[in-house]
Order: structure tokens, then sequence, then C-alpha cells
């Protein structure tokens, strides 16, 4: 990995919290502990002029009392105090400030002065600023955090850039998980680029997920989306889309938040995939993460209900996926297994065939013959997801999964209906080859999301 | 509860299994095994002439040996058997036939003119057809059920009219519980219609979900809706919406599809609350068993996180629901609270202010104001899951609740984000007072559905 300005962001060796709480345990939101708690192993320096100690660590009075350059600064004082800080921290030769409080851009007149103010600091004395109004940074990899809410610390390939915490500490909700994250937050200096730029370059990660309300540096940053969108798939998920919601993000991150056309034009140019909600950026994680782009718009579907299959239709028309024709010899075979007045084309209903052929046999030849078949690009598969060791026999899991790995450049994605969708859902996705989505919809939505990255990069080459 | 047509299908005293296998275990699908499993108590008559008792049962050669008029006969031979069985049936004085076996409409040409027999035969004899290439009935409260496969027996009141037996297996995917249920499947005699005007009645039944392919009498049943829809609730999940979707339906439920649009303008006339897919039908059923309409369309919010506001109230917007303008008195209190420099506005973010006074008496003071605020007609709560009992002090679900249940007549929502979403929401959701959504823009559209049904019955009455 290139050196890179965010390195001393997401990697320090030390640390000073200005405007450390002498408040400890829970409820406290206390920065130093929660540090500790991730798992931070570097040295830390406290700064509060009200105690001579925090968590057993000798407290500074003030910033210049540290006397040395260390590499990051966590300033969490109120917004007042923080030019001032932050101008002593480029004294002391401390080369990155997380700025923590509220009130800035996002607030007043007097908030948006200040944070002028932080602007030209950086940009007069050297110093990179993150924020202000920001949690900072996540690193589970290397065990920093600025994170003042307690956090998992999970070593996932996933990075996360967002204008809120929330983003951290609900990333259950939206990516699923969060190895590392960036909250560029008011942005007045760092901004949505460089954090693109560092993951770009980042071996930990390998999908990339923002979060936007708004931005200035848009040339800047559509450059560094497209550069780093052709690395790795970059998923965005813009709000403040509707003119209220636009009014109410300037006083959230003082973002200007631009047309929301011109933003999801410029995406599609730079190739950055679009979420239009939070769910699919959950989705969209997961697939990128475990599956192959797809190659071109074609689908093969294997069902046990017809039912689920015309929903699927449907749906794959609305997002602009084909229902392959399959060709006569996987037709055959599948035919050959059926009562003879039943129509076989594509989607597969099986469920006659498996009735008297069993599941194994008919589940893994249907697919098989999906999967190899030339005419298509990638699969769906419906199947039951039963109470289990109980009805082990309608477990088809071992099945999709082993013919999935078969066939590792064409994606598969599955929809399991019944009483026991989640934990055979997580049963199917063990091992990565294929992803199980809670509807029929969300599977086809995925597989169209698939075939746009597999698009751009084709047109990329 | 005023005497139907579709009692005897319902709540039989007395059933016939024509067809009967011998084959009974795990896998091998036997009816006689599945009703008794469910819990039904009533007598029943398996035919099968190549065996003498089925499940301790003694079988008879020939639905005629039976020689007495029964309530209801489950017919599941091949298909060209079906015709002269059901005539016997009738001959018997045999009321309702259920008839399992695919291949009908839903096949090919012999399919086809086969189901026209039965059509004849229903309408000649009197006798009343459920099917064919259909589950049957579920029904949790009389314990009766024709399924083949096994399901829960669960004693809510959910009644659900679907074309495919995807609905009873997959209910947890769809409608979350099933305490009815009635597959029209093909439709050859009992139809929307029907179940519809069951249900209507039915005290049993609150809520009405219905899986349509397609079907015949557009008339008969938009009245029917009309009808029901004034006393409860009635969602409908219309499939086959696309060209390629329309044909493969009528090779599932041999069904005539129909125009969406027309569909979907006669649904908005009949007070149908139209759903576009299976989740919204998961979160409509729960919001309409548990929360009142909207008398109108301006939406309170609370939050701990500007950017989660901001994502509600692009939601919001496009979904036709207003962003409230609080009562001065409302902003004073939490302004009284916050920081001199934070603008209080809908979204109210009270972060800043349970910092500083604890969470239980900010959330109480916001959400009670929001809610007795006549400018108010819905609250959406937006809060932690965290994990418990570690981190109770983050927990809101018990304020949000008690407050809800103070304003029984405006619907409150919750998204909460955190590591522990799936449970911390299911205690939420404990007592009915709020119904908690995975997603902010599932929430939103959920209380824009409150609002359509809140218009309807205003429109109607």
């Amino acid at each position: 990995m290139r050196p890179h300005h965010l390195d001393i962001f997401m990697s320090p060796g030390s640390v000073a919290v200005i405007g450390a709480s002498r408040k400890t345990g829970k409820g406290n939101f206390n920065v130093i502990e929660n540090m500790r708690d991730f798992g931070f192993k570097g040295k830390i320096y406290p700064v509060n002029p009200m105690t001579d100690e925090i968590l057993g660590i000798k407290t500074h009075k003030d910033v210049k009392e540290i006397g040395k350059p260390i590499d990051l600064a966590i300033i969490a004082t109120p917004r007042e105090q923080v030019p001032r800080i932050t101008q002593d921290c480029a004294d002391l030769g401390i080369k990155g400030a997380i700025v923590v409080p509220q009130g800035f851009a996002d607030a007043d007149a007097d908030g948006k002065a200040l944070q002028d103010q932080l602007t030209r600091i950086a940009h007069e004395r050297g110093i990179r600023i993150l924020g202000p109004n920001t949690l900072g940074i996540v690193n589970a990899f290397s065990g920093f955090t600025s994170s003042f809410m307690s956090l998992a610390r999970e070593k996932v390939p996933i990075g996360v850039i967002c204008q809120s915490g929330i983003f951290f500490v609900g990333s259950s909700q939206f990516t699923g998980m969060m190895g590392k994250g960036i909250d560029v937050a008011n942005g007045c200096d760092l901004d949505f680029a460089d954090a693109l730029d560092y993951f770009g370059d980042d071996d930990d990660i390998r999908v990339i997920f923002m979060h936007i309300e708004g931005m200035k540096q848009g040339k800047e940053f559509f450059d560094a989306a497209r550069r780093v969108a052709l690395k790795k798939p970059v998923i965005a998920l813009k709000s403040a889309r509707t003119r209220r919601g636009a009014v109410a993000a300037s006083t959230h991150s003082g973002a200007l938040v631009g047309n929301h056309e011109v933003f999801e034009a410029a995406f599609r140019q730079a190739g950055v995939i679009s979420a239009n909600d939070p769910q699919e950026v959950f989705d969209f994680t997961k697939a990128l993460l475990n599956l192959s782009p797809m190659r071109g718009n074609r689908v093969g579907l294997v069902t046990f209900t017809g039912a689920g299959g015309i929903i699927l239709i449907d749906t794959l028309q609305e997002y602009g996926l084909e229902v392959a024709e399959l060709s006569p010899p996987a037709i055959k075979k599948i035919k050959d297994l059926s009562p003879a007045w039943m129509p076989i084309q594509n989607p597969l209903d099986i469920w006659p065939a498996l009735m008297k052929h069993g599941m194994e046999y008919v589940y893994e030849l249907a697919l098989s013959e999906i999967l190899k078949d030339s005419a298509v690009d990638a699969a769906i598969c419906i199947a039951i997801a039963p109470e289990l060791p109980e009805n082990a026999h309608l477990d088809a899991t071992g099945i999709i999964k082993k013919t999935a790995a078969s066939f590792p450049d064409k994606p598969v994605v599955s929809w399991l209906y019944g009483p026991n969708q989640l934990s055979v859902s997580n049963m199917l996705e063990q091992g990565g080859q294929v992803v199980s989505l809670p509807t029929l919809p969300r599977a086809a939505r995925t597989l169209a999301m698939l075939y746009g990255r597999g698009q751009f990069l084709q047109r990329a080459t």
C-alpha cells in the first residue's frame, strides 16, 4: 500500500485525546476507555485541566504540555476551543486531528464561521482534519477507533465512508459488518476523495460503501471514484434526495447537497453502484464480497413453486434482466423426469420430478444443467427452508452449494421459504458460494446489480 | 357468522381422502398423516383400492363404497380419474371437493378439457369444488387442513387467499403467520369472491391477504372486495404483472391475467391495499393487526441521528407523507434541553439532550410532545438496539411502548439500529403498541399504507 495522508488516522502509534472525560463506565461514552476496549495498544495522552489521571493515565493540562509531535489528536472539547487547540496541535507537529463535537456548519452562523477557521488552519498549517461532527475512525485491523460509542471489532474486508456515526453503530443494518470506517462528517478538510483513494489502495478492503449527504469537491470525488471503481466495487447510498431532505442535510452535515439526478448520472459514469435504500446496501455488500459480476443478463431459475417463478419473472423484467431461454438438452433432461403433460421451460419447476425421483438427484441435475448452459449468465435457486433435522429430506442447501462451487464465474443467489429461513439461509451462505436473499425481488435486484458491475468492467477494459 | 358454502371446507366433520397414499412418514407427504398431526379430530375415510388400511384406518376400494353423504372429499388421484370421482362424490351427496393434483388448466389442452368438465359438474350437480392444483384449506382454529405439506398451527387472525401453496408453506416470509388459508389455485368453481366473503364475515379473521395471479370473475371479485374492505383490511399481492409473467401464469394456475394497471385502479377503487412485493405484505400485515389507520399524513420523528432523519425525510416525501411542522410548545421543550446553537425542528434530534439529561427523561418528553401535538398524525421512533443487559442505558423500548400506549389513535412505528436489532425489535413489538420495521424506508412505506387505509375509510363513511 502506498503512503497516504490518512495512514496516521487509520493506524496511529500515539494519540492525544483533548477534552478527555473523567467519567468512565457505561453510559459515559469515554473515548479513551472505548479505544482500549477496542484493542488500541499505542500510547495515549489525555488532556484535561481538571484532573491528574484518567483510567490510570497521567493527564496533561494542555496539549502544548505534551511537548512532542505525536501522531494524531482527537479533539472532544466545546466547539469554541477547537480552532485554538488545532493550532496548538499544528505547533507541536501533530499531523492529524479528528474533531468530534457538533455545532459547526451543522448548526448556526457562528458554527459555520468556526468551521471555516478550521479549513483555513488545515490549509495554512498542513495539519489534516477529519470532521467536525464525526465519530472519526474505526480500524478493526490495526485495532484503533476514535468512536465514543462502543463498536464490535470485525476484521472483514468492508470499508465504510460516511457522514454519520449511524453507519458505524448500525453497521449490521447497512453493510452487515465493517472492517474499517471513515466518518468524513462535515468534511472541513479531508473528504470523500481522500477516503476513497485510501480504501482503493488498501488490500484489506475488497468492497467500499459510501453514505453521501452532500460534498464540496465534486470533481475530485468523481475522479477518485472512477479510479477506485475499476479496482474494487464502490456502493453509494445518496440521501438528501428530496428538497426537504436537502434542507435538513444542510443543518446536519452542513453539506452542499447537489441535484440528485446529477449524482445518479455521475455515479453511473464513474462505475459507482447506487443503492436506493439501506436494504440494498446490505444485499449488495454481501453479493459483491462473494459472487462474480454477471457477463450477460440471462438468468436461469430452479423452483419448487410456479407462483414463486412468476413473481421472479415479473421482477427480473422490471430490473432489465432476462429469463434465459434454456437450450434443448437442459430442457430434455428435466422433461424426462416430469409428468408428460407438464410444460417444461425456464423457470424449471422441479416439484413433480423431485416428488418422484428425490430432492438430491433432481436439484443437482437441474441446477448444473442451468449453470453449464451457455445461454445462462446466473442462477436463482428457490428452495425450502425446513425445520432441521426433522425435515432434512426437504433441505437442498448442500446440493446448491456444491453445484454452485463448480461454476464460480456464474453467480448463484437463492430465496428460501418455509419455517426456518434465517438459519437455513446462513447455512447456505457458509463458504461463500451462494448468497441467499430474504425475498425474490431482492434476489433479482441483487443480480441486476451484478450485471451492472459486469457491464461497467467490460466497458472499461 | 352467517352460513356460507365454504363452511364445510373450513371445518368439516367427516372427510374422504380419495387416492390416499399407503406410504407414511417423512418425505411421503401423506395427507391423512398430516391432517392428524395438524389436529383434525373428525372422521376420515381413506379411499385406496390397493390396501385395507392406512394409519390404522380401514380403507374403501371406491368412494361409492362409503355409502353415505360425508362433508368433504379430498381428491388426490391422477388427473384423468378426477371428473368421474367428483361425479361419484355428488352422487353420494358430498357437498364439497378439494382437487389437489396438477395437470389441468395449468398444463396442456387435455388438462384444460378436464378442468372444464369439473366446472360443468360443479354447476350441474351443485357440488362445490376448490382447485384443481391446490393445497386446499388450512384452519388453525378448527384444526383442519388438506395440505400434504406439514404446516404450523397458529391461531392468529390472519386469513390467506392464494393461488399457490407457497403462501401456506412460506407464510413466515409473506404474512408472518397464518390462521386460516384458502388456496383457490386454478379456480374451476370456488374463486376469490367466495373466499373473500367468507373471511369478511369470519370474526376469527382481522386481516386478509390475497395472492392473485389472475381470475375469471372480475366483477364478482371487486364487488366482494369493496364489501369486505369496509369491514377489515384486505391486502393484495398481484403477480404476473409483466407480459412474460402473464404467459407463465397461464401455465401455472391457468389464469386469465388481465392488465396490471386495470387491477391497480380497481384495487384503489375497492379499498384493497396493494403490496408491491412480499416484504410489503409482511410489514403491512403486522401494522394492520396492531395499529390504527392514519387520519392525516403528517409524521413526527424522534431520532438520535441526523443522517437517519434525512433518509426518512426523503422517503416520507416519496411516499406522499409530510414531515409535520411541530407546534412551538413541543419545539420549546426540546430546545430547552439542547445546546443553544442546535437548530430544533422535526425530526427531533434528541442526542445532545439525552447525553446531558438521560435517555428515559428525554425520549419520553420528545415522543409524548409529538404524539399529543394536533399537528401530528403518526410518529416514527429511531432508537438504538444495544446488546442487553450490558448496555441497558441505551435501550428506549420501555419508554416508547409506554408512551405509544397512551395515544392509541396515532400509529407509532420504529426503526432500531445497532448490534441487536432483531431481538430488541421483538421486545418493542410485544404488547402491540408499536411496530418495528427493519429499515427506515419500510417504516415510512408502512405509515403511507396506514394513511391510505385511513383515507379509504373516511371517503367511504
